[in-house]
């Protein structure tokens, strides 16, 4: 296990000859000057002559690693190199792992704003709620590249993705179903915000202490603006409670969820154990509960929810246009992309493709592209 | 020239295979944990288990960038890859071009010290002079990996080495030279500054207003500190009635030095013109107003003084065996290699190895990684 990771997973290499005199003055100097003063003149340029256009930073404080917690930002470098060598391998993007050395929101911001103009994307990472909401936020409004917290909003996408297999399956429209989810933290609220607005009908979260409404007074603001949104038949008590009847379970928080309260839910249930290594509730336990499609988070059982199906055709789909951000409108045409790769495959075993599957990432980037296109945030 | 830097010239690629679902698994979650664990309780172990004992970060704000001048972090860029290509090409090293959207010195040193955790040493390049001196001292302060200026120190060293080589040419010890260097900026200062410290006899320097005295009243604070340490001649007035009788010719300025001045210096003269594009005197110029040994910054001419014989090196050496920062001696020691490796072929044409002599870094990063141990700031 440790083999691999000796010396790290990712290096930077030169992609210019460096064997003449002659390289040498074309790619350092005098010869760079030139190039240096077009992108001086006309700033765009450094999408054409940098590897600004294809390159993201992959940037963790460390404080939310996997379920490792707050462990620091040298003891998450090798999550964020990881994660770079997948960019690489399935989107086709440079990814740069930063670990920076503070958790303080405004000098998360700060560093990360300085950084921008060597990179065409921010891909936030293992950063802890809710710290991680107000850093992408205010980065996002003080720079013109999309800044995305894969912890949220790439979940989100591959899960409305299953989701919308899912109901196709069974045959129900997203606005039949109701659906319960365990986990009221970044990835939680995320997916939560993308199924509401995917259009399901309706949607309550749970966290430890039970189903969120608006009755609670003991809600952080990133929970309580959420109640508000969602749980429209009010529902209240414990997450068991509210998977009584529901179609949907998805669980993001770890922990157990009992056979019996799956087996009391509507009929050809429909249940993501997203938890890892330890799914909620066993894919084999929770179809002789009656439910009829189960993913989980391991790649050892079918549909195997992982987010490497969306972040790297997300930013190679923003990289190709120049995109400024990626919008809601971005994120559910990913989803949609997605979900349309399995197409006449759909069965309960494939509600979302493999990931290994070579048509994810161009189909998502295609569809990235023209969603920023016609929302007019596309700058080619 | 510019097709050379369409899409930028350095990638990020993974070094492990990412093909089946175990490689994914031990790669990335769950098998990376157990090695953000183990860093996470030891951290020295990132240099095992990350990228970090062989990267280095190329910073730059973009504000002294060749002879450009303050273009902005984003024009830098092309700078700053081309610097990536070469440490991989000729040290081994992985570079990680970064340009920083500030030029604020307190925001510089944040910035920089909390990018600090991924990374085994800090390449500061085209910062302007006075801030580069101050930003260099307090990130160095505040991290335990090397950070070196590379526009003060890469060129010291080379400089240093050549006119090691070109005393010994010319049957001189370092201590008889009377040295004169146009420029008092960063790079002039740096190189006066080790020149003194290898031992040769006498150093003045020289800024637009002439000879830096005790007596001028119009000096920033480095060139006072240095006013006081250098000139025990007590030169004033100009370049040029510096240059008279005096044995070295060190010019890092621009602008130029007429052949009368060259012709006035004392016999078997060293010129080292290192203006680009246009050396401060021709090479044939020099030569027949006498100059024996003429060194330039360009490739078309002998003895090129070029930094990338010493960066690439200097950090290999310096990551070899982990190095808590780079000291004086460990400069004066990859300098000594460096003019070693010239060896027996010692010419008018031959004071400073090419940079195509393969045999080059790995004699600097010796020396470096010999001087850090003897220094005891070694960690292996």
């Amino acid at each position: 296990m440790f083999a691999l990771h000796r010396g790290g997973k990712v290096e930077v290499v030169s992609s210019v000859p460096l064997t003449t005199r002659d390289d040498l003055s074309m790619a350092y100097t005098p010869g760079v000057a030139r190039v240096c003063t077009a992108i001086a003149e006309e700033p765009a340029l450094a999408y054409d002559y940098t590897w600004k256009g294809r390159t993201v930073a992959v940037v963790t404080d460390g404080s939310a690693v996997l379920g490792l917690g707050d462990i620091g930002p040298a003891a998450a470098l090798p999550v964020m190199e990881g994660k770079a060598a997948l960019f690489k391998q399935f989107g086709g993007v440079d990814a740069v792992p930063l670990c920076l050395d503070t958790t303080d929101v405004d000098e998360l911001v700060d560093t990360i704003v300085r950084l921008a103009p060597a990179f065409g994307g921010i891909n936030l990472e293992d950063i802890s709620a809710p710290r991680c909401f107000e850093v992408e936020r205010r980065v996002q409004e003080r720079v013109d590249i999309p800044v995305f917290h894969d912890d949220q909003h790439g979940t989100a996408i591959v899960v409305l993705a299953a989701l919308r297999n899912a109901a196709r399956l069974t045959g129900r429209q997203l606005s039949d179903l109701r659906v319960v989810c365990s986990g009221a933290g970044a990835a939680g609220l995320a997916v939560s915000r993308m199924l509401l607005q995917a259009g399901v009908g309706d949607l309550a979260v749970a966290d430890t202490r039970g189903i969120v409404h608006t009755g609670r007074t003991d809600l952080n603001v990133s929970k309580a603006l959420f109640a508000a949104e969602s749980n429209r038949a009010g529902l209240q008590g414990s997450f068991v409670d509210a998977l009584r009847g529901a179609d949907v379970l998805v669980g993001l928080s770890g922990g157990t969820v009992p056979t019996e309260a799956v087996a009391a839910m509507a009929p050809e249930a429909i249940v993501f154990a997203m938890a890892n290594p330890d799914p909620e509730v066993h894919p084999d336990a929770a179809h002789e509960a009656g439910a009829r499609v189960v993913a989980t988070g391991r790649s050892d059982f079918p549909n195997q929810i992982n987010n490497v199906l969306a972040f790297p055709g997300v930013f190679a789909g923003a990289l190709e246009v120049r995109a400024t951000r990626i919008t809601e409108a971005m994120k559910l045409a990913a989803a949609e992309a997605l979900a349309a790769v399995v197409g006449d495959d759909l069965s309960e075993e494939l509600v979302i493709p493999s990931v290994f599957d070579a048509r994810v990432a161009p189909a998502v980037a295609e569809a990235v592209g023209r969603a920023a296109r016609a929302e007019g945030i596309a700058r080619v």
